[in-house]
């Protein structure tokens, strides 16, 4: 059989950045401290190109995320990230052509959560990690970015101050000095928080701190199980904890720089956050990228 | 060339409900009491085939959308639902196979509104139109639906009456007969609601009308402009005005009793709607169905 | 505390046919007949509302859906359609004035599968179960619907014809009789069909027969690894089988009428597929609806 | 009342990269060669904060987005990629704090376009563009980006010489000289192509002719409206032209370099493609970025 992928390219020598193959699902048994658990994941595998050449052996991607994932079943993978990193030094042994692998996954995670003990129920999550292996003569480095993204709630701090105002009018006994901690009504709704980092080799990052730290970020984290007094607990939390779009990524990268002392200065940080606005049809956003060193620079001026 | 969609089927005699093309995007142009618009629709169009007939020749669906929506550039249809009809018609027509054709359309639709008049813009809502044609002999009858969906505000009223009595025991004061009517907070979301009316021939329903129901039925509407000011009075109304889903619900169906008074009995009114919580990471649904004489009847009681 | 869900409607005495909870997703742990598989599936849930009350304890809906779920991390479930009737049947308790509990899931499903057993790897498709519990008087009636979708491959006969005869100009000797079954060129796409059973309370059926029966459908099922000499057999098989979507329709529904003798004439059958057609911007469907004793009426036509 | 937005952050002096809305969607009316076309296009909005403000006065993006696109209704834009430049460029102005002013936007667009000039209809197409704005003291500078995304059709080459090998085996017939162009079967797909470029101020580029490259570098463009004839012409085109998506975007890019010969070398194009491959329930993708300078080195070379 001719080898029609090592032919030289047709239609112009040109090298590629990336070619591969996007939208893999598979089922990957995953190491908790506790037990194990089935994740279903999303897996995009690529590698670069060189102008030489006219095609990526493409099949080898599913081949070897079959043989990593199915490895699991009997074998658990201690992360999502963990295989990633494995999948995408792989890569770059079995394409000998390719100086560039890259393994992006997803995948929908659930913990045991609840405003109480005796509520605790699964809450879904999204898990993100990727992987890039460089060749770089006879070494490969590794590139690995970890994350993930936690829907909550927003109150809305603007809307609360020009309410009051607008209520004392009308109420006049509410400006009494006893009402001043009263929470007042503004609009509140749906917010999905994101965090990733990008982190060198030897480093680890625990899924669960960062869906913690994402959670602290926003007005109030939201149940699957609330009896009655206890959505009154969350709206009350999140009326005395009102954030925009821009407080939620402040209060989280702040929390970042607290609750990840270990982390070198090089990690990268990128973090974005979406209200899903009650009073409008559309969505308001914030986002930021910068090093934990400069973050960290910026938190303590 | 061999008609091979005339053939015998190969894998069993059976006749189909429906077959044909779906998700045909065109730009349809809609004459409106002051001007043309042009909605970017999107089009599923299906006919029956019988038992002794191999396919369904679906270039002609292709062939006859075009026609009916390149008409509308230089000759604008009434509306969209208009446009179904057509297609319908004209589908038994091209295939004289089938008993009954069937079109289904969506379009974004844009309405110049706003909290006051000079906060006036394009709010955006969705179209619906459907018209099925069934061949009775000689004649052909029109089956109709034309409906709207609006995305706006709810405001729980369960949470507000477990917060005002969460918020009596810290705020003593509260209980003042004078704040009996202070808006108490509570969660608040984005609310999708749908109305869709199936109606018989003669009889014309305007989706302004339709979507003016709706966004009666929910706590607020919403828009895409509002100042500090306006965002107070949007919470304000909201607050003042909690509704569950299934008050939504109930208040739209009220609502097109009372608007649609020459409607006749055996009109069919399918309405939902969707919140999408803020305290939950799901949403909660209602929806009804049932003949606007039946609807009559209930609401009278 | 106020019981605001009991209290009377506000906005119309009109009853609701449903009320519910949508988009609540849970790992659901089932047992298959060699392990545990953890399944990462989403649920519908809902009940109808009777006139005299303003809202549905919706909060009962994700507890029980929470014990229900969590409880099968240490006894796996049956399958998720025995999951669906259980939380049906267990929601009209939970809710004494409905008469009517819906329950409808979706999940990701994992099957190990391949050209040939050294190119085994899990591919994905679809799980549906539904289940809807119907109090009548002390009884509670149930209703349960299972099924699946596959994504495959179609090569369109009618192409295949016209090429035919447009290349036998062009190459004379194309026509010679030893050339009679050689492939012809036609566009092939990707197809994904799915078939829904609605079964009477004794009866159970495996959802991977479901998924035979579909594959079989289909041109050809399609695979995640496949190396060169793989690829050309899938490629030679789909050409050798040409299929429209009526085709695909039929082949599967008349398969379903050999695969499953022992199924009574009262289940209902629903299917449906739809072409990712190459050679057009949108999409081709067929569907059909019919109980199994019409079908099988038909079929032995 | 009090400009919340403009009080010091509370929780951390962070400045943030992107604050802004997203997904706001709005009529617009754009003057074409010949005609007023209005395209239903989606906006995202959004400015940098410093670190000494709390909050970005997001009610300013929408009151923008409404003038512009609104003007738009009596006075045509010139383009997509204008309407964008317009709002990036005020957006500056009406946040005198902020340095960046990002403009992201997407339409549905149709062109009249068939196989032959009676089979024309209006196919679907993505409109892409972007601007961004940055205050440099005094001076503001535009960055921009214009392009477009099209569905086509690939054929693979490496399935085709496969099946070839595998056919002359069983066919001897095939390996005849006379028969050496006959096109053999293979697998094709859907492919769907995006091309932007980021461009210099006084530079335009015109979304058609972004189009016409894009559907150059696939196997075969597809269309709406395909007669018996029509269909076996372009699967016959798109198997004499077959392409792994390496190939696709080597021709398009190649293309690119013959048919913007006017455009600077320090243009930067990024191009990529997806096959949603017929015999995988995955996607197959490639994607590059490079400066028009570099490729017209590589493409030289």
């Amino acid at each position: 059989m001719i080898d029609v992928h090592a032919q030289l390219p047709r239609f112009g020598r040109l090298s590629l950045r990336r070619v591969g193959v996007t939208g893999i699902k598979k089922p990957l048994a995953v190491q908790r401290p506790d037990r194990v658990v089935t994740l279903t994941a999303s897996f995009d595998v690529a590698v670069d190109l060189p102008s030489d050449r006219k095609g990526s052996d493409l099949s080898r991607n599913a081949e070897l995320l079959a043989e990593v994932v199915d490895a699991t079943a009997t074998r658990p993978v201690a992360s999502l990230e963990s295989a990633c990193s494995e999948i995408a030094a792989e890569l770059l042994r079995r394409h000998p052509y390719a100086r560039v692998a890259e393994v992006a996954s997803r995948a929908e995670y659930f913990l045991s959560r609840g405003i109480s003990d005796d509520r605790r129920s699964y809450e879904d999550y999204l898990l993100i990690a990727e992987a890039r292996a460089v060749r770089n003569g006879d070494r490969v480095q590794l590139f690995r970015s970890i994350g993930a993204e936690a829907v909550g709630m927003t109150a809305c701090p603007c809307a609360m101050s020009t309410c009051r105002a607008r209520l004392v009018e009308e109420f006049p006994l509410l400006a009494d000095p006893s009402l001043k901690e009263l929470p007042i009504i503004t609009h509140n709704q749906r917010n999905r928080t994101r965090l990733v980092f990008e982190i060198p080799e030897k480093v680890e990052i625990e899924a669960d701190a960062v869906l913690d730290a994402i959670e602290e970020g926003q007005s109030s984290p939201t149940y699957a199980i609330l009896k009655r007094g206890d959505e009154a607990t969350v709206v009350l939390n999140a009326h005395r904890n009102p954030k925009f779009v821009e407080d939620v990524l402040r209060s989280l990268l702040s929390g970042v720089v607290r609750r990840f002392p270990g982390l070198p200065d090089d990690v990268n940080v990128r973090a974005s956050t979406v209200s899903e606005e009650s009073i409008h049809k559309y969505d308001v956003i914030a986002a930021n990228e910068l090093t934990l060193g400069e973050l960290r620079r910026q938190v303590a001026a």
